[in-house]
Formats: C-alpha cells, structure tokens, sequence
C-alpha cells in the first residue's frame, strides 16, 4: 500500500556476520503520505468506545499467534538467540491482554462533579494525542516495540512504530499480522529505518517514545524539543546489586547470574555491578564463579548454549573496551572473555565474573551491556548504599539481606526506579509496578500500569455554571 | 545570607515609566552556594511527614498575613494595578489551604499488595525531586510564582523561584515573610534575575516549571533538554469563545468581557477571540460594545477605573503591532484604543470590540496579551469548531448555548484543556479540574488536581519475592 522507493540499508547478521538482509527506507513523502493516512483514521479510532479498540487488539492477538513461528524465525535471524525469542512472542499475548484488561477499568464513563464552587461543576475528559511515534531498540526487538505501542492504541492514539535497523527481519512478518486486521492497519504501522528516519517521524508525531540508549536519547529529546513535542525516554542503566551478610548466597547468586547474563546481558535492567559484604565476598564469588563457568555459549547452533552472539558490532567495540579498560586498570577475570570472542562470524562473551574493580573502571560506572558482572566488597550499609548510588544512570537494582525487611531498608536508599528484594530483575517478568527511571535513565511518566495508558492522553475540563445568578466579578 | 554581588538590573514602573527600582543578580557562584544549601536541607524536609511540611505551610500562611499590606504595596508598583493585586494576595492562603487539603490524603502509607504473578508482591513509593526551579511571568507575579511552588514544597522537594525581571518588588517580601519560618526557608528562595539567571536556574535544578510566553517557553524545553531534565511548561493561548443563537447574550457578553479584559487581558487564559452565530452577531456587538464602552481604565489612580496599564512596555509594542495590523487589513474599531494611549508614563489600553477581522490579521492568531476582543460572525457549528481550532494554541476557550447540554457538545471537539460552559475564563477561580495545555500552549502534566503533586515525584517499585521455590527462568 505504501510506496517505498528504492533507498536501502544493508542489515548485518549476528551468527554469520554476513550482510544478508537489506530495508527499504521511506523518503519524506512515503512519510507524509503515511502519517497523514493514520491521521485521518485516529479520529474514527478515537471515538470508537474502548471496547471496540480492545476488539481489535484481541483479534490481532489471535493473527499474530497463526504466524508465531514465523516472528519466531525472523527474531532469530535478527538476534541470533532463540530462547529469548520464544519469550518475546510468547509476551505478545501476555501484554495485549494485560493492557485490554487496565483500558476496561480506565475508560469510566465521564462524571460530573461538584466543585469546592457551589455554582460550578467540573466534568473531565481524557483526549488521545493523535500520532504517537514509538522508536524501539534492537535487544528486544518485538518486545519492546510493543511496550508503549499497545497501550497508546488502546488510549486511542494512531502510532507509527521505527524499529532498530540492527534487527528489522521481524517488521515485514508483524505488519503482515496488521494487515490482516483492517481496523489496526488503519492505525498501526511498522516502518523500517535508521537514526534519520526517527528523526523524520519525530519531526510528524504528537508525542514519541524512544527506548535505547542514553547518548542517542539525548537526541531524540532534542528533536522532541524542536518539534516542540512531548517525549517518554527509557534509557541505559547500571543497575547495581548489593548482597549483604546473611543473604542466602546461592539463591543471590543463581538470581544475580540470570540477572546479569540472560539475553547476553543486551537488556536495559540488566545487572552490571555487584557489591558484596566482605565477610561473604569470598564465598559468594566461589558460588557465582562456578555457575557462570557452568554456563556454554549458543553456538555453533542457537540450541548450544543459553548465551547467544553479541547482536550489533558496535557493541562489541563497547564491551572490548570495557574489558580491556578493566585489565589495564588491575581487574581480574574469574571466569569468562577477556575480550569478545569470533565465532563463525559472530562475536560472543562468556558469562564473565570480574573482581578487583573499582569506580575508576568503565565496566563500574558506564553501560557494558554484555554478560559481565564486576563484584566489589563492601564493609558497611552506608557504603553499599554510596556505590550503589555512585553512578549517572537509575532505572533499576536489586538487594539481598537475610530478611525481606532489611533489604526493604537499604532498598529505599537507592536512587532508582525498581528494586528487587532478595532477587533480580524482577522487572522483567514483572509489569505492574509502576516507576520511573531515575537521573540519566529517562525521562517522562511510567511505562507501566494504569499511568502508563494516561500518558497518551490528554486532560481536559469542562466547567459548567449551574445556576443563573449574576457573579460578583463581571464588570 | 545570600551574599549578592553587586550586579543589578534596572525595573520601570508601569505607571510612570520611570525606571524607579533596580534587582541585584545572583552570580553562578550565588546560585551554586544556594542550591547546595537548599538540597542539604532538602533530605531532611522529604524525610518529614507530610503533617510537617503542612505545618510550616500553615505558618507561612499566617505570617503572609501579617504582610499582606507590605505585599499588596509592592504588587500594586510592580502591576501598576490594584484589585488584582488584593486578589493575588488573597489567593495566597486559599491556595495553601487547597494544597495542602490534597496532600493530606495524597500521601497514603504504602501497602505492600500481590501481584497477578503469585509469588511477588509490589509495595510503591513516591520520591521527590530535590530541586525544583519554578520560572515565573509578570502579569499574575505572586500568583503565578506559587502555583507550582506550593504542592513542590508539599511533595517534598526544595524550590528556587526565579519570578519576572519585569515585576521583582514583591520579591524581597515574599522572602521576609520565608525568613519568617525557618523550616520554610531552608528548602524555598526566591531570586532575582532576568532570562540568564533563569537559563543558570535550570543548569542546576531537577525539574523546570515555567509559566510564561510560548517563545521563552521553548528557550527553557531547549535549556532543560540540554541539562537532560524534565520541564513543565504552561505558556501562551489564543482562547476562543463560541457564542451560539439561544445563548443569553446579557450574560455571555458580561462574562466576555470580563473574561477578555479582567487585568487588562494579561491573562494566559484571557478570551482573545469571540465568534458569534450570525443571527445574533449584531445584537451580541450591540451588547457587549456598550458594556466595553462603560469601563474606566485606572488612571489618574489605580481606583479610577478597571483597567490598569500595560505592566510590560514590551507587551506594549506587540498590542500596538497587533491593532495596526487589524486596522491596515480592514478591522472596525466599535468602542476602545486604536493604539496603547501613554499617560503619565504609561499605557494603556481601553476594552476594544474589533469587528470586520479575519484569520489573516495577527489579532486573530498571535497571542495578543490586552483587553482587545475581535469577533466574528459564523454560520455553522461545523464553521464555529473549525474556526475555534484554527490556532497554534490549546489553553482554554469558552462556548454559550441555550443550554449547558448544547454548549458542551460543542467543547467536546474543541482542542484546549479547560471549556467553560455559558460563562468565561472560568479557569480563573477553579483550580480543580486537571487539564493539559494543547498544541503550542504547553507541555507536560496538569498543574491542578491531585496529579499536579505526583509530577513533582518519581514513582519507585519495590519488587518482592515472598516464597522459596527456585525460580524456574534461573540457569
């Protein structure tokens, strides 16, 4: 339906290394054309009632499920992991109906209301900003380009989604399942592109969300700021662990290597840091150590291992970077890659267990965003707490104590926005709680539960005069 | 306390046009050592409970009180106006009192509840932002300068209020009656300054709020994008009012009035435009032309009339383009000023009624600031919708029908965050229903209601397991 010209960009596979895929890219006009399209069909859309868009969305649910194998099959080419693959689709349906279930409770019938004004009352309404422009990032590509998108459709909101030009395989298979419900084609659509093409639909949206990292958030905020928009940004972390005394170590420490290493540690809550009280640092390394060495890379087949390739080269120069700031600066590998390792074309990195680190290293204080996990000692709770703060990023962390109730204590110290108690990354299983990223992490409201959903929208009032008296302010 | 160096910065008096009042500017240095002050004392002011932080605000509301003739003194030379000066210092109290009414029941003890996944549970927590930057505009000093302050403080933060270069006098009592209460002070300061101690304000807060022209509005998004920090920003409008056949024209053309040119149309949310159906147009124009006609501006004195000067002689040069603007293209004048009349020094500007204009005239599309209603005949509510929303703007607007029923369906397609319903501006004296500024009026959440205070904290999961089972995701 939508003209593309011939503009392409060659797309690189994590196994093999080889460039084989391209996208088309949309010029301005294909744009244009697009988003006026979405446009004039949100009005309709917006004024269906709520059920009618959950209709929709259930139906959709349904499509996506008959070609579940093929999203499946183009995430891996994308991604070159399996298993996190098999996770993504499987949410889909998981999160259209977690949200069809918050809009059902939202979308009260308006009230009108009297005011603290005897003669004035108050009705409020909730109006859907009209073109919603999502920006998605490559470690979870269907994942989270559906984070903001289902809930903005349901709000009412058209949007346009631009997922990462690393992992596009799965656009072509998930605007197939669109199509296949005229409704949400209408409103819906995946375009494929790189940074300019982000920024040409911040330049025609009302409102964006961009997921990814901090430094290409920065613009995106800015291209927001010229287009005088509003903007929802979901950045890089550094999430820290702290395991105290009394902990039960091989719970922390299965718990923190899951957190530090599933999908190749490419996850933005995942665990990049941990500080161990020193009277059970020697003992929690040991455990941790022998877990991570346990684990096997998925290679030569994706079935090999759980630990999948390095999915964009530029962040293998990010991670051999970090691992070699570290060992200059005296780190010591435990177990794992001192560098990422070729392997068939792709690039890998061990489970990765460092010690002797400090504050002065990369891999303490900027986002690795690789299977690593560099554990200092710690002394006392203030100090745990000064280094789990010590850093610009605040989107999530994790405490482990002997007790709930102590690691809640040291948890309501840490400058970010979810903690986990006595686990890690609760976050990613775990959709309710609603947050905010904290300092260089984010900016704007919660991306989950019922805020969420009100974020697409805005308020509006109507104040209404009941009575006919004449007021005592006219002129 | 503050040691202010010996910079200063001239102020005209409205009234006489003589620059009879100078401001010293804080230095970076200044506004280092005050923001670090405020933040040390900050931790502690969020610790408090909220009964602590209301009861420093009940103070402080007394001790405005005792103040009251000293503020409403430097209000009156700074405004050049006087009835609006009483109603500023007025709403001082009724504000506190409404704030900290919400806050009551806004900070309920968290409560640790289940998750739909049976083994987590969620406990959730508000964490203030420490420092808070509030921008402030000159045509409502006082009042503008505390509606953001006010429910900051109660939620915790610590505020820096940087009011307009244009109407500072108040300044220096606002900070005598802080002084006052100690508690207070070590977490809100109010400075002196123009747009660069704003600009430096904003490099060292955490969250912006600027009341004030769309213009400078978008120099803050720029300032707070560059500082990587979220802004809430409330600025111009071009409000529209719909006057339908069957409406009470006694009543929708007193309230007009009223709405138009109260504070002689220095209103952000002042009607700038009427559109009346033209089987009433003459007989609305008759109406409201002699009502205009009969307003008296404030001059010799400031009890002489209603309408005070233009209190900024910049808003003087746009009010006067505006009208020759009008004039040139075929505007009538029926009753007012064709130009700001000087007298005294200053300038003024009579309650004008424009007919014979159109959307090619900036009178009908640029924020005009001045008590000036041009109006418009229509025919259709189609052509009256379209008309209304024929603006870069999206405050508020107003819409007078034979009934309440008739008037709001009309507001519902009107895009702007507050309709009044058979009256004007009604926003002016309810500040409970939430409402978001539309298109180039603003950015960010409501500044009334409940919400106003969550924007002023970042929402925290604590995320907990509460059983033993090994995780079945663990390697």
């Amino acid at each position: 339906m939508l003209s593309f010209t011939t503009e392409t960009l060659p797309v690189r596979n994590p196994r093999t290394g080889v460039y084989d895929y391209e996208i088309e890219i949309p010029t301005p006009d294909d744009l244009d054309y697009l988003c006026a399209q979405l446009r004039k069909a949100q009005i309709n859309w917006a004024q269906t009632p709520v059920e009618g868009r959950i209709e929709a969305m259930q139906t959709w649910k349904a499509v996506v499920e008959t070609h579940k194998a093929e999203l499946i099959e183009a995430l891996c080419h994308d991604t070159g992991r399996r298993w996190e693959s098999l996770l993504e689709a499987d949410i889909v349906a998981t999160s259209i109906d977690r949200w069809c279930g918050i809009s059902q409770t939202f979308f009260a019938p308006a009230e009108r209301r009297t005011s603290s004004i005897p003669f004035l009352q108050i009705e409020q309404d909730l109006v859907p900003y009209q073109l919603v422009g999502v920006i998605s990032p490559w470690n979870f590509p269907l994942l989270l380009s559906l984070i903001d998108t289902i809930p903005a459709l349901l709000a009412g909101c058209a949007v346009v989604v631009k997922p990462s030009e690393v992992t596009p395989r799965f656009i072509k298979v998930i605007n197939k399942t669109i199509a296949a419900v005229p409704a949400l084609a209408s409103v819906l659509q995946y375009v494929a592109g790189a940074g300019a093409t982000g920024a040409e639909l911040t330049k025609r949206a009302d409102l964006i969300c961009f997921t990814g990292s901090t430094a290409t958030g920065r613009r995106v905020y800015q291209a927001a700021c010229d287009h005088f928009i509003p903007v929802f940004l979901e950045l890089g972390g550094k999430d820290a662990a702290l395991v105290f005394e009394g902990a039960d170590l091989e719970k922390a420490s299965a718990a923190l290597l899951w957190g530090g290493t599933a999908n190749a540690g490419q996850s933005c809550l995942s665990i990049e840091r941990i500080y161990v009280q020193s009277t059970v640092f020697q003992e929690f390394i040991e455990k941790i150590t022998a877990r991570a060495t346990a684990i096997g890379l998925a290679y030569p087949t994706t079935d090999s291992g759980k630990i999948g390739p390095i999915i964009s080269d530029k962040q293998v120069a990010i991670i051999n970077e970090h691992l070699a700031d570290a060992l200059r600066k005296g780190a010591t590998v435990l177990t794992g890659s001192t560098q990422c390792e070729a392997l068939g074309g792709g690039y890998y990195c061990r489970p990765t267990i460092l010690t002797n680190v400090n504050h002065g290293m990369k891999i303490m204080t900027e986002e690795t965003f690789g299977p690593i996990l560099p554990v200092m000692a710690f002394n006392t709770r203030e100090e745990a707490i000064q280094l789990a703060n010590s850093t610009v990023y605040g989107l999530s962390g994790a405490v482990f104590a002997a007790t709930n109730e102590e690691a809640m204590a040291v948890a309501k110290h840490m400058t970010a926005g979810a903690i986990s108690i006595n686990d890690a990354a609760l976050t990613a299983i775990m959709h309710e709680g609603e947050k905010n990223a904290f300092k260089m992490s984010g900016i704007g409201g919660t991306r989950m539960g019922p805020s969420a959903i009100k974020r697409f929208m805005r308020q509006k009032s109507y104040l209404i005069k009941n009575n006919q008296q004449p007021d005592p302010w006219w002129f």
